[in-house]
C-alpha cells in the first residue's frame, strides 16, 4: 500500500483505447453511423466551402473579403480529430486522403519559428500574442494538438504531430517564468488538456510542465490580462468591464471553489487541471477540481447535464439559477463537462462522474444534433415557446445547418466518434463498465487480455448482458456502474444472483473469471418523476419525467399549445410504448393523463377572479434529445404537478 | 340625435381642469406632497447638475467633455411640465423663478428660423432632420411643446408658448406633403399628442393638421426611414436590421391591429392618434385605436398595468408573452398607456379605460418611485431574484437615484403632479367619477358650477363619500365607476339605496341634485386571487393577490428565501391588517398560511426522485408598488396555488 501512496500519478484507472471498442447493435451503432456518414462529412464540407481549409494556404490579403477568423484553425482541427477517431475504428481511404491534404496545408502554414495560426499570420501579423484574453491563439493551438495526437494514434502518421510538437515547443519558449518570457495564459482554455495529451503521446515531460505552468499561472496577481491590456494602451476602464471570472482568472485555480464564467472554458480548464493534478500527484489541485465539481453537480447543472445558465457570456450565474426557457446549456459546454468528468472518473471511480457523463451525453449532447445528423443546436433550452426568440436574441428552437461560430457541431462529432473511450476503464486488477453500450471491448487487465461483450438496448431497456472471453481464467474485479438514477439493480453471474459490494456506486464482482462467464444486469427503468431543489425557482411545483438516463419532454406536436397549463396529478400513471413510425420510430414514448384549462372559456379576458374548470387530457412525452425533429412548436421539460 | 352624429369631434366628455381639483387627506395628498417637495426638486437638481439646463446656453464646443445628448431637451421639458402642474395647484415663487430662468435659456437657444434643439445646434449641426428614425428631434420638440402649454396654463406666461409655436410653425414648414417638404415622421412619437395640446391651447387649426399629417403619413410605403437611410448613404443591410414595427411604422396607423414595438412610443402614438381621431371625427382611426387597445388589455398587459415584455427593444412581443422576472414594463410605458386610456375614456366613457388607468397608476407607475420620492425604477419586474441581474443586463431590483437615459423620473413626476385631471370628466349633462381620490373638485357641468367633495381612504378602503355643493338645484347624471375588479358596489344617496343603471361599468345616478346631497359608495375589497389566461405560460398554476386596485407581492424580507416554493392552499384564508410601523406604516398587508419545503432536507442534492414533505408556513404580502423599499431580496407577484 505504501507503494501506491508514493506513486507519482493519481490515476486509479485508464480509459480503454478507442481502437479496442466496437459498437454493435443497440442504441449507439446507428447513432455513430449517422455521425460517421453524415455529420463528419458535413463538418468537412462546411470547413471546405467556407474557406477554412484553404485559409491555411495563407493567400488572404488585406482588402480581400472574408478575412480568416481567429477561430478557424480550431474548426478544421476538430474536424480532423473527429475524422481521426472515425478512421481509428474504421478505415476510409477517401476520408484519410482529405485529412492528409488538410494536414499538408497546415504543415506548410507553419512559420519558420514554429508559429502556426492563420489569422495572426495573414490578417494581423503584428498582433501575435498581444491579446491572450480575447483572441484565441492558444485555444486554436490546443485543438490542433488534439487533432495531431488523435490522427497519429489512428493512422500512425506523424507529420501533423511533428508540426504541433514544433509549435508546442515554440509556445513553451514564449510563455513561462524565465527571463524574456511572457507570463501569460489563454483567455479560452483548451491547450492545457491538449498538452497533456501531447505529453502522453510523446512522453516528453516538457509538455506536461507547460500545461502545469498554464494552470498554475492563471489568476495570479498582477493579472496578466491587465498587464497585456495596458501594453496595448487600452483604457483601464474598458479592461475593467471584462470580468476576470468570465475567464476563470479571478483567482488561482487551486483557490477556486465555485464554477464561474464561460461554461465551455471552465470545463476545458478543469479537465486540464484534473489531468495535471493526476499526472503530477498534485492533491491540492485535485481538491479544487473536486470542489468546483460539487458546486456544479449540486447547484449549477441542468437536469439534461447542461451548464451555463445564460446567453450573456455563455456562462454560469448563481447557485440554483437554472432558467429553462432562457437556458444556454451550450452543446460544447456539456461536452466539456464530460471531458472533466471522464478525467475525474479515472482518478476516483465514483459514479457521480459517470452518472453526470451519461446525463450530459444522452440529453444535452444528443439534443445538439438532429436525428438525421444534419442540423445542430448550439444552445439547448429546457422549454421553448415559438416566436419569442425573435425578441430575446436566442438562437431559437430550430436546429441550424451550421453556425458562424461553429464550435459545437465538430465538437459533437469528435465526442461521438470517440465514445468508446468513455465506456470502460481498467486498472491492473479491475474492469470498470461505465456506460452500457452494445458491442465488444478488448481490454487489457494487468497484462491479461479480457474481451467483454455487451448486449443491451440501453437506454431504452435496462437489461444488460455481458459475456467474457479470456485466454485463461483470471482473477479481477468487474465493476458495474449502478446508475444513481435507479433504485437498485439486479445482477446475476451465470444465472445466479450475486451478492455484490457497492462501492461509490459500482457493483464490484470480484472472482476468478472463466471464459464464457455471463453477467446479467437488470436495471429497472420505470418512469420517474424528478424534483429539483426548492431553491431552483423555475422548477418549483414541477417534475421532469426521466426513464433510465433519458430525460423526457412534452412537445406541442403531441400535446397542443399551452404546455405550461398541463397539470399532472399527484400520482400519475405512466404507460410506455415504442413509437412505431416517423422520425421517433423505435423510441419509447410516455403516455399519461393530466388536466388543463380550456382557453375558449376565457373569451378574450386576460385576468379573472374566478377559475375555469380543468378538463382531463392525454399527455405524451418524448425523449428530450429528440425534440425539434418534427414541427416547430412549444416544448417543456419541467411539467407542473398537483400538490 | 342627428346633431350629435354630425358633431365634428368625437369627444363625449372633457377631463376636469387641473386647477379645479384639490387633494385633501386620504392616500394621495401625502404622495403628491412627496412628489412636489422631493421628486420635482430632484428632477430639477439632476437637470441642473448634469448640465442639461445650461446646455441650452449652446456653449458646448467640439472637444469639450459631455456633449449634450439627443434626449436632453426632453428631460428639461418634462421637469418644466411637472413644475407647471405643481404651480397650477400651488404657488411657489422660488420654483417659478427656476422655471423662468430655464425658459429664458430655452428661448435664447432658438435659432432664427425657429429651430430649437441643443444637440443638433451645437454637436451635429449638419445633421438636422437627417435621421428621424433614430434621433429624437421631434420627440424633444413634442416635450417642449407640452411644457409650454402646461406652463402657460399654470401661470398665464406665454414666452415659452410663443417660442414653441414658432418652432411648431417651422416644423410644419419642414414636414408635409407640399413641394420641397420632407414626408417624414418621428422614430419616437410624442409630437403628435403635443401638437393637439398646442392646438387646444391656441385654437390654431394648423397644429391639428400637422399632428394629423404625422399620424397619416406613418407606415406608408415607400418607408420614409428607408428613404432617409439611403440619403445618408447607409448600407441597406444595416437599415433592414432596424425593424419597422419597433417604430410602429410597419403599417399605416389605421391598419394596425396589434400593439407592436417599443411600448412607450406605441402609447404616445396612440394617445396622439386618439386625439386626432376625436378632434377630426375620424372613425376609421378611432377603430384602429380600439383594436390595438383591445390587443393590449386582452393579451399584452401585465397585471400591474405594465406593457413591454422585453428589455430587448423595450417592446411588445407576442400575445400572452408576459414573463415576470424578465418583464420590462418601463415606468414610462405605463404612463403612456394611461395617456392613451385617458383619451379613449373621453371618447367612450367605458370603465375598461379607467380601470386600466387605475391599474397602471396604483401598481406599475407607483412602483416607479420609492416611497420617499427619491429613487426610481425604470423597469418594473413582477418577480425578482437578487444577483441574477448582474448576468442578464437588467437594471436590477434596486431603485436608482437617476438614469443616464432619464425619461422615467420626470415623466412620473409630471403624471403625479397632474393627477387631478384623470379623476373626473364632465359633459353638458354628466359628471364622471373615474378615480376615487379624497379632495374637492370644482366642476363645470353644462355651465353650472358643481363642487364635488370626496372623502375616502381608497385604495386602502372601499368606502367613498361624496358630497355635492351647488348654487342651485340642477339635473345631471353622476356616473360613478364601479371598478371591474370588484363584484359589485353598494350605493346610497342621502342614506337611501338607489337603483342605478350600470352603463359600461359606470353606475349612473340621474336626478335633480341639491346642494348637500350625499352619495355613499361601498366597494367591497376582499383579497382576491387573480388568475391569468391559460396561454400566459409564466402564470399557470399561480395567482396574484389583489385587494382593491392594488396588486400585492411577497418579499423575502417578510417570507424568507425561495418564494417560488411557497404554495397557497386551494382555499386560502386571508387576514388584512394595517402595518403599524416602518416605511410601510399605514398600508394594509395580507397574511395567510401556505406550505413550503425545507431545503435542508436536500443535503446538497440538486435533483431527487422522492419528494420532501411540505411544511406549513405563514405568508405576508405587501402592496407591489411598495416593494424594494426595505432590504434587497426576492420578490414575487404570481404565487403558486394548489390545484
Amino acid at each position: 500500500m505504501k507503494k501506491t501512496r508514493k506513486a507519482k500519478t493519481l490515476w486509479k484507472t485508464r480509459p480503454v483505447e478507442l481502437t479496442r471498442v466496437r459498437f454493435r447493435g443497440g442504441f449507439w451503432e446507428k447513432r455513430l453511423r449517422v455521425n460517421r456518414t453524415v455529420t463528419i462529412p458535413i463538418a468537412y464540407e462546411q470547413c471546405r466551402s467556407t474557406g477554412r481549409i484553404d485559409a491555411f494556404r495563407l493567400k488572404w490579403k488585406k482588402g480581400d473579403p472574408d478575412p480568416p477568423h481567429i477561430f478557424w484553425d480550431s474548426d478544421v482541427a476538430k474536424w480532423i480529430e473527429a475524422a481521426a477517431y472515425s478512421l481509428a475504428t474504421r478505415r476510409d481511404p477517401a476520408l484519410e486522403k482529405k485529412v492528409d491534404h488538410a494536414i499538408d496545408l497546415i504543415a506548410r502554414a507553419q512559420r519558420k519559428d514554429g508559429y502556426l495560426n492563420i489569422h495572426f499570420t495573414v490578417v494581423e501579423p503584428k498582433k501575435r500574442w498581444t491579446n491572450l484574453r480575447d483572441w484565441h491563439e492558444l485555444y486554436c493551438a490546443g485543438h490542433l494538438i488534439e487533432a495531431a495526437v488523435a490522427y497519429h494514434a489512428a493512422t500512425g502518421k506523424s507529420r501533423l504531430l511533428d508540426v504541433l510538437c514544433r509549435y508546442a515547443d515554440y509556445i513553451g519558449g514564449v510563455f513561462g517564468r524565465g527571463r524574456g518570457q511572457k507570463r501569460g495564459y489563454p483567455g479560452h482554455e483548451e491547450i492545457e488538456l491538449a498538452l497533456i495529451r501531447l505529453y502522453r503521446a510523446t512522453a516528453e515531460r516538457r509538455y506536461l510542465d507547460l500545461a502545469k505552468y498554464f494552470i498554475d499561472e492563471r489568476g495570479r496577481t498582477p493579472h496578466y490580462f491587465d498587464i497585456e491590456a495596458a501594453a496595448r494602451g487600452e483604457d483601464p476602464a474598458v479592461t475593467k468591464r471584462k470580468v476576470l471570472d468570465y475567464f476563470q482568472a479571478h483567482l488561482p485555480v487551486r483557490e477556486q471553489t465555485t464554477a464561474e464564467g464561460h461554461a465551455v472554458r471552465w470545463g476545458y480548464l478543469f479537465a486540464g487541471a484534473a489531468d495535471v493534478a493526476a499526472e503530477t500527484g498534485d492533491r491540492a489541485l485535485l481538491a479544487a477540481c473536486r470542489k468546483v465539481w460539487r458546486n456544479v453537480v449540486e447547484r449549477r447543472m441542468y437536469i439534461h447535464g447542461g451548464i451555463g445558465s445564460t446567453r450573456q457570456g455563455e456562462r454560469f450565474t448563481l447557485d440554483h439559477d437554472l432558467p429553462n426557457e432562457e437556458a444556454y446549456a451550450e452543446t460544447c459546454a456539456a461536452i466539456a463537462l464530460i471531458f472533466f468528468a471522464h478525467r475525474m472518473l479515472q482518478i476516483d471511480p465514483d459514479r457521480t462522474y459517470a452518472d453526470t457523463m451519461e446525463r450530459a451525453l444522452y440529453n444535452n449532447v444528443l439534443s445538439g444534433v438532429s436525428l438525421d445528423g444534419k442540423r445542430f443546436f448550439y444552445d439547448n433550452y429546457l422549454a421553448s415557446q415559438p416566436g419569442v426568440h425573435r425578441y430575446t436574441k436566442q438562437k431559437g428552437p430550430v436546429r441550424k445547418e451550421w453556425f458562424g461560430c461553429a464550435c459545437c457541431p465538430p465538437n459533437l462529432a469528435r465526442l461521438l466518434a470517440s465514445l468508446g473511450r468513455y465506456a470502460y476503464s481498467t486498472s491492473r486488477r479491475a474492469v470498470y463498465v461505465h456506460l452500457f453500450v452494445s458491442g465488444e471491448a478488448r481490454l487489457d487487465v494487468g497484462g491479461r487480455a479480457v474481451t467483454l461483450v455487451q448486449e443491451t438496448e440501453y437506454p431504452w431497456d435496462g437489461q444488460v448482458r455481458i459475456a467474457l472471453r479470456l485466454d485463461a481464467p483470471a482473477e479481477f474485479a468487474l465493476a458495474l456502474r449502478v446508475p444513481g438514477w435507479c433504485r437498485g439493480a439486479d445482477i446475476t453471474v451465470n444465472g445466479r444472483h450475486e451478492r455484490t459490494d457497492l462501492r461509490k456506486g459500482y457493483a464490484i464482482l470480484r472472482r476468478r473469471w472463466q471464459s464464457g462467464d455471463r453477467i446479467e444486469m437488470e436495471i429497472p427503468m420505470p418512469v420517474e418523476t424528478v424534483r429539483a431543489h426548492p431553491a431552483v425557482r423555475h422548477d418549483c411545483g414541477r417534475v421532469a419525467l426521466q426513464r433510465g438516463p433519458v430525460v423526457y419532454c412534452l412537445e406541442e406536436k403531441d400535446n397542443g399549445k399551452n404546455l405550461n397549463d398541463i397539470l399532472l396529478p399527484e400520482h400519475p400513471d405512466f404507460e410506455v410504448s415504442t413509437c412505431a413510425s416517423g422520425v421517433l420510430r423505435g423510441m419509447p414514448v410516455i403516455a399519461t393523463r393530466a388536466t388543463r384549462r380550456d382557453p375558449s372559456e376565457w373569451k378574450g379576458r386576460l385576468y379573472r377572479l374566478d377559475e375555469t374548470p380543468r378538463v382531463e387530457c392525454a399527455v405524451t412525452a418524448i425523449p428530450y434529445f429528440a425534440w425539434a425533429n418534427r414541427d416547430e412548436g412549444e416544448m417543456l421539460v419541467w411539467i407542473r404537478q398537483s400538490e
